[in-house]
């Protein structure tokens, strides 16, 4: 009976040990599906159709099944992943670096768009349109080595604050879109950034912040030239546009750095467009999304004229071709992480 | 008493129970490290200094432990992954793909360097230099989608062989180095293809040859443009280089695509020497790595005046630096798998 009685006990034990351990095994994949993994969610026809989508491409058996290697999302950043108002946050980044190089070029003091700039009156400066844009970005984004620039990316993205919010920049991420991209690459989606900003501007942040490496960061670069130096050698970033990832220019960037379709597109505006109708042009099940801002109390609320994420032409296509569209103010329990 | 020796033994099976358990659980990264995982190679320096290397960036709590997330590794394509004599296998696809179109082009029956290809003299045809093999490119490689010439490139790798062997283009890749691939990977390195070659050339068979997926090859391109059609949207192979990924362009193509920096890069040419240098010139263990084509009778022997795959001054410098330099020959017990 003690060896009889041991046994039993002892199996049960045993068994009771091994279902835990397997359980604790599994419970990475099960988790993402059974619990929830998008809490600052409403439930709405936003997260539904997001957690039906996700369901039917993973689920083994599925009609609609996509194997793990093709699960390719890509999300635009400004307005999709952060806050792009009052201006893009690139743009903050500029004038500070403005600031920062003008004992260095006393000459700004009387040159556009720099003596606007330097006063403070930010609509002065971008009077002069792209061009002036494209004068400020070069001055402040290249002339240095790859690495020079990424420590000053890491330094005033780790100091710099939003003037009216007074948060770091990076505490202007959209908790429902942490919790979107943990939940997706839970289900063996490769989250990708396809995004008009500065590659190099997002790549330095984008792993700690958002979870997402480098090499899936695609984004607007300048040209760089290698130099063999006395002290090693070294990328130079050149005052030349190499390429404009936005419009038209979002699919040309996807293929380009991505190389095949993605299945899902998250965006904001009618520079999200092209790279939505392209993913939903290709075979087999699609998603496509965009963010409408849509709360002026806990972000800001803009869409057809707004001088910044403008969402127009994308907005018409979305109703269109039922692609989803996200109302921040109605799908999002919470805007920015505590 | 019972009691008491029940829990001794009960703890006793619970505690090898989890010991096994953990011991599966950790079988997976143990193999990787414990069984010969490059069962092609020689044992040698080349060998031993990879082995060693692997070794020294992966255990926990070694001076040069390396994240998985660094653990970018390089590697060439024609001439380290593949065979590339007697000319890039590019090129025999270049020509095959004027042989298709000549019949839509009868101009070319008089115009160089299309007629003296067409008449399989391929020495003048390439007596042009940079000019005519531009050419040769541009009217085989562009003027469709690029859905369609993936199509095409998938088409000539399944059923076109090399003219000296009779073998299959991708029946010419290199044994050990397949072997290295996936001993990397199990090690939690995330390989990369950086070629001079085209991206949009190799992209459609590598992840099913080398495990590299779309995602993860860099190489030379032409530039592509959205266009929105009837049918849907379609991104336009334009005949116009976009990027040229060697020499110095290699360390521009990592930036570019990547990222960041490699630990680790593997080339054979003095196509690849920046790479090399860029790769070698980061903080932290490195390692560099040539293949040196010393097997005349199993491969080709070539390398300071090679018409191709010229291997001088990386040779040079390999010596001067202590880089790993493999001799194909000595190094490798086969070379083309099975």
């Amino acid at each position: 009976m003690i060896e009889g009685s041991f046994t039993v006990k002892t199996i049960r034990i045993i068994s009771i040990a091994f279902i835990w351990v397997i359980a604790l095994s599994f419970g990475a994949l099960n988790v993402a599906q059974a619990a929830d993994h998008l809490p600052s969610w409403n439930d709405g026809t936003a997260k539904q159709s997001i957690v039906e989508f996700v369901k039917k491409v993973t689920q083994a058996g599925s009609p609609d099944y996509v194997p793990p290697a093709e699960r390719i999302v890509v999300f635009d950043n400004d307005g999709t992943l952060w806050s792009e108002q009052p201006m893009y946050f690139q743009l903050f980044f500029a004038l500070d670096r403005v600031k920062a190089l003008a004992p260095q070029h006393p000459e700004w003091k009387d040159k556009e768009p720099f003596a606007s700039l330097l006063k403070g009156d930010m609509k002065a400066a971008l009077a002069g349109g792209e061009k002036a844009i494209l004068e400020i970005i070069m001055a402040t984004h290249a002339g240095m080595t790859t690495t020079e620039f990424e420590t000053i990316v890491e330094d005033w993205i780790a100091t710099a604050k939003h003037p009216e919010t007074g948060k770091r920049y990076t505490e202007m991420v959209y908790q429902p879109m942490l919790e979107l991209l943990a939940y997706l690459r839970a289900n063996g989606f490769k989250t990708f950034i396809v995004s008009g900003g500065g590659i190099e501007f997002m790549r330095p942040w984008t792993e700690a912040v958002y979870g997402i490496p480098p090499e899936q960061v695609v984004g607007s670069s300048i040209q760089t030239q290698f130099e063999l130096r006395d002290s090693g050698p070294v990328l130079v970033r050149l005052p030349k546009i190499s390429f404009i990832d936005d419009k038209e220019g979002k699919p040309v960037g996807i293929h380009s750095h991505i190389g095949r379709r993605p299945i899902a597109a998250f965006g904001n505006s009618d520079g999200d467009l092209q790279m939505l109708q392209w993913t939903t042009a290709g075979e087999g099940a699609r998603f496509a999304l965009l963010v409408h801002h849509t709360d002026a109390e806990r972000e800001w609320a803009y869409d057809r004229k707004s001088h910044i994420g403008q969402l127009d032409k994308a907005l018409d296509e979305a109703k269109a071709k039922g692609w989803t569209v996200l109302d921040m103010k109605r799908d999002w329990k919470v805007i920015y992480p505590d």
